[in-house]
């Protein structure tokens, strides 16, 4: 029987832990749930066997990176571990079966928020490190942890951290457990991320709500006026009108296109299951690999103001505010797709209102050339775990770190993700599929002795 | 001194004990409170001397109607004084200077939900009644009361009743005091109104919230959906697109266009002092009093669904709801502008969503004839009591059920307000007067006697 059959149960009981704590960056009041999520990455990694283990403080109020180090391979590679101990929002609370940050098992699938990202894909390195340690006493290669707790709002310390080029941090790949597979028993590697940058569309009319039976057909609705830009921003094709906003798109090449055509897929299920839809959107004429991976997209993802609750009121509001990110691909350059939608705002404001679109949080693009052998030995080890050819993917989500580590640190990063695409990120019901947990930490396991070799 | 010289403070306190009552009609955990209302209105009433007053219940769940009669005024004409007692729900709460249900007196203004809407006004003729039978020991005509619970909320429970047309509601006129001055020191009588139809539109996409990074380009957007469906309703210059909406808009007379053009009116104080805004909208070349009052509307009025909290959440949401009206003018029928906009938002979705318009409230606009005695009594009483001649005008609101006196009882409705343009109706820190609280008592008792005699 092998270290990872002996504890699957203490593995499982120490994700839930980990999955209890709610560590949402993105609300205030869970600071408290951050730093604790913190010490327990912390107290693992030293739990794991792992020379060192500290937290990094941030000087401006960010949230602790968590930093680890095992260097007693001289001579042989050095692997940088990168993963997110924060997790996003759970809300709407009353879609969620069970509670957000109580786990639950149900048919092999741990449900909670953060189980895939990241929180489960995080604890497959520290135990896949720790099975290592503990059989064998050491380490094949160097490795190191980064963990960060900014994540899902912006990241911005690790990205100060990593731009600072801190010695420590020097290594010759980064692996990155934060992405999913194409689908079930299929090993992938992720080899491109879309850029985000996250708005916020503030739109002012009157200085106080009006009734809009005295001032109806005379006041500015600035409800209405976030309607007729975002409209004016995106057409029904899901085209983005932004001037200028297709420009350093790069199409993916004849072959990633041909290799894509190849995968397993299947619209009806796609749709209808996976997504729960009647119909699949977007660009008419572009495939949907293209349209999700290397296509740049707008999206409202809610409008606060005005009234929403039960029964009427006729109030015209005095503001609203619209929450809306623009993914980017390719060359797409971030401080220029800001300017670029600044100015289609602008364009676009109907008069009678002010709009002011603030940015609150951005990252670039990133595409990595395959054809290197740290990501030959992932999906060797892939292969040789999961039984199957390992493909290359992209992803149409976005990982700004990973642009970050390309360009200030120049190394390549390493995308072996194991969630499924039915995982329910960001949404009710996140799942982690128990399977793909365990066979996880022995493919990373596995990555390492290829490495060592 | 006269009754109502020597009554200010009780009129005051007695107002203030009205107003604390949070009465709110949209809101089901206010039930209670709509029930304390009602028996203070019948409390008010019989103690103000009237001969019975009782409450008339609802078979199917609603608000209680108030009746109250004093018929000992054989051969001479019965008044009908409607009002309600329920309010508007008062957020956003922060915008209030004084909270909304603790009425605090500022700059000769009371400060409460509910001031000028309706409590206020209600208040106004139950006090005008007091004060003719304290002092003179009868009333110059037949008066009953009919005050309802759900004026804020659709008004099912008095139109239904209105509708059954009871014996005991046979009048010569009914006397609304739910509307405003032109200006102030302005004594103004409302002769029409506008319908109110309130919808909630219901867009569902996916059957549950997707991540925009994973599905972003391929899934359908709810809260896209909506600006989409809103600005193929209405266009940027306020003209309604729904097909056929203005077929029966009926353009007022010349001689009542003369007359608004008559009414005194500075642009630049009502945009930026009363409105708080930089401009005005709506539709090019129609004069505002025709904007406001005699052309239909189509407003939002909020959003619910999707991620609109602090920070960044990149969710495409399963789910949104729209809060949106129309106000109809002239010939326009309910049903047949609930039908043309049904149409219309089934042509407007887009695809890959469902959309669903419900209608919550509906309203028909109104039109009275002011030759009439029971407007020109009025007319004398409020140029008597303001000391100068009385303006005719319409409002932009909605009272329904004036609509409902004429159809059903065949009477007159007199729109004798007393609030001001700038009172915050529906909106933080609403006010009323308290001059125009004095003299509106005074007012509608002087009302009663010259129709008398």
């Amino acid at each position: 029987m092998t270290y990872f059959e002996q504890h699957k149960a203490d593995f499982l009981e120490g994700l839930k832990a980990f999955l209890r704590i709610p560590s949402i960056s993105t609300l205030p009041e869970h600071k408290p749930d951050i730093r604790r999520a913190a010490g327990f990455c912390k107290d693992e990694l030293l739990g794991a066997g792992m020379t060192s283990a500290e937290l990094i403080e941030s000087d401006s109020g960010g949230n602790p990176l968590v930093y680890a180090e095992w260097l007693g391979a001289p001579g042989k590679p050095t692997i940088l571990f990168y993963g997110h101990y924060d997790v996003q929002p759970a809300d709407p609370l009353d879609e969620w079966k069970s509670p957000p940050f109580e786990p639950e098992v149900r048919n092999d699938n741990i449900y909670a928020r953060g189980a895939v990202d990241d929180k489960g894909q995080v604890y497959i390195q520290i135990k896949a490190v720790e099975a290592l340690l503990k059989t064998t006493g050491k380490l094949p290669v160097n490795v190191k942890f980064l963990l960060e707790g900014e994540e899902e709002t912006g990241g911005e310390h690790i990205e100060a951290y990593v731009k600072s080029k801190p010695p420590r941090l020097k290594a010759d790949a980064v692996v990155v457990c934060d992405t999913e597979m194409f689908a079930p028993e299929m090993p992938s590697i992720c080899i491109g991320l879309r850029g985000l940058v996250y708005y916020e569309l503030a739109v002012q009319g009157a200085d106080h709500d009006l009734h809009s039976g005295v001032y109806g057909g005379a006041a500015p609705n600035p409800m209405m006026a976030i309607a007729e830009i975002v409209t004016a921003l995106k057409d029904r094709d899901g085209r983005i009108l932004v001037p200028g906003f297709y420009d350093r798109v790069v199409p993916p090449a004849e072959k990633e296109r041909a290799a894509w055509a190849r995968l397993p897929f299947d619209e009806k299920e796609y749709t209808e299951k996976e997504m729960g839809a009647k119909e699949l959107t977007g660009e008419p004429g572009v495939p949907l690999f293209e349209r999700v991976w290397a296509r740049p997209t707008l999206e409202v993802h809610g409008i606060r103001g005005g009234f929403t609750g039960e029964g009427a009121k006729t109030v015209i509001p005095a503001r609203a505010v619209a929450k809306i990110s623009t993914r980017l691909v390719g060359d797409q350059n971030v401080e220029e797709s800001i300017a670029q939608m600044q100015a289609a705002v602008k364009a676009a404001t109907p008069r009678g209102v002010t709009a002011e679109l603030r940015v609150l949080s951005a990252g670039a693009p990133s595409l990595t050339n395959p054809d290197n052998p740290y990501i030959h030995a992932a999906a060797d080890a892939l292969k040789e775990k999961f039984g199957k050819e390992t493909v290359y993917i992209r992803s149409g989500g976005s990982i700004p770190i990973v642009g970050v580590f390309d360009r200030y640190l120049g190394i390549p990063s390493v995308m072996m993700g194991f969630g499924l695409p039915d995982d329910n990120l960001h949404a009710p019901n996140e799942k982690f599929h128990l399977p793909n947990f365990y066979r996880g930490i022995e493919t990373v396991a596995r990555y390492l002795e290829i490495l060592g070799k």
